[in-house]
């Protein structure tokens, strides 16, 4: 490991799962969006089914097959895919748009806010995500996260875990690799591994809820160089 | 016009001479940097001197005889440019660098970390400017400035007055041009008269000290939709 705490200036951080609650954020939305049209669903059940046809929709791009297209859009092709197995057939095109900012609309775990304002005052902090510029602007209001900027797919025109969209990262803020942490859900081994692969720290948080209650791994199956319950335990272990 | 004050989303700003004194605080870090080397100069003079190569540099990315490339980069070759009119010829590539950093370390003007607070609890804001990703970060670090995302040249990939860089801003944020206003000092009427030919709103704010004392003009030469003296006067402009 090639990573030292003291040259550390920028803190990467995944969001979906390391960040914001996605899996019950999306099944209240949906609740709040189908309900009242009449469909009773388990709407945990639609969220992971919508959630569950994101890496493949990823793989589309990173693979070549399909060029660089923003989260978003992704996100309603997905949610076409997963309507029909649900039986919904008939939901107007402003809901289904609605429904389909459900993914803007997510809350942060409990310590995120508190955690990264204590984090933001020694290191440079930013999104390194496959959500989109507006998507991940909406989270930081929403939850009063403060970046300072945001970077990710949409500067890389490429998906994670492509070493593009670390490096592009970095490059944005002229720092090299090393001086780079990228913090994750435990559960996102191959996140880590690739930041790792390429020189950047690497920190878990862990985030045993994010597929339903006790369900994650707290402790990454891959090496990283700060294993962590929170980000306020992430800021005690970087002396933050 | 198109531009509707309900309509209104975001707020996009021009930096340089905008929300930033450049040219005090880059005669101020060329003084520190090359006075203790021996040099004694007008400061402004060679300030207004880098400042002057800017628009030709841009115009070799915009014309497309050379792949963008970032402000940094083009600062460190207009820095070089002018070092021989000065006399200046043994500095060191240490000095050079941090002497180039001197574009991020500039103090906003008297109104622009409160004005940008106030006008940030009614719309979204971003630096739509030509400057890189990690220099407006560290603009935005050193004056409290809070914005949504950086965006820009670095996200266009090409510099303003080009159509690009207006809309690459406005379609990171999933906006229509009629739900945006670009903001910039009055004597900017080209950065104005771009936006405005988009359908974007547009705001000038009376920066009549960029080029030195009351030099330049208060009042755009372009129409505006808000001609305001500061950012506290556009926020009551804009009723925020």
């Amino acid at each position: 490991m090639t990573f030292s705490r003291c040259d550390l200036r920028a803190l990467f951080f995944d969001v979906f799962g390391t960040l914001v609650d996605w899996r019950t954020g999306v099944a209240r939305e949906a609740e709040a969006h189908l309900k009242p049209r009449g469909y009773a669903l388990d709407w945990l059940v639609f969220a992971d089914a919508w959630r569950t046809e994101y890496d493949p929709a990823m793989e589309e791009i990173r693979s070549g097959r399909m060029a660089f297209t923003k989260l978003d859009i992704l996100h309603r092709r997905m949610l076409e895919r997963i309507l029909p197995r649900f039986g919904i057939a008939d939901v107007t095109e402003d809901v289904l748009r609605s429904l389909n900012r459900a993914w803007h609309r997510l809350d942060g775990w409990p310590d995120v806010t508190s955690g990264l304002a204590r984090l933001g005052r020694h290191f440079l902090l930013a999104p390194v995500s496959n959500g989109n510029i507006s998507l991940l602007a909406d989270l930081a209001r929403r939850n009063n996260l403060r970046f300072d900027a945001i970077l990710g797919a949409e500067i890389a025109g490429d998906y994670k875990p492509k070493p593009r969209v670390y490096l592009a990262a970095t490059e944005a803020l002229d720092l090299a690799p090393s001086q780079c942490m990228m913090v994750c859900a435990a559960s996102h081994s191959r996140d880590l591994a690739s930041a790792a692969a390429l020189g950047l720290g690497t920190a878990s948080v862990a985030r045993p809820d994010e597929f339903g209650a006790r369900t994650a791994v707290s402790v990454p199956e891959t090496p990283v160089d700060i294993a962590a319950d929170s980000l306020h335990d992430l800021a005690d272990k970087l002396g933050a």
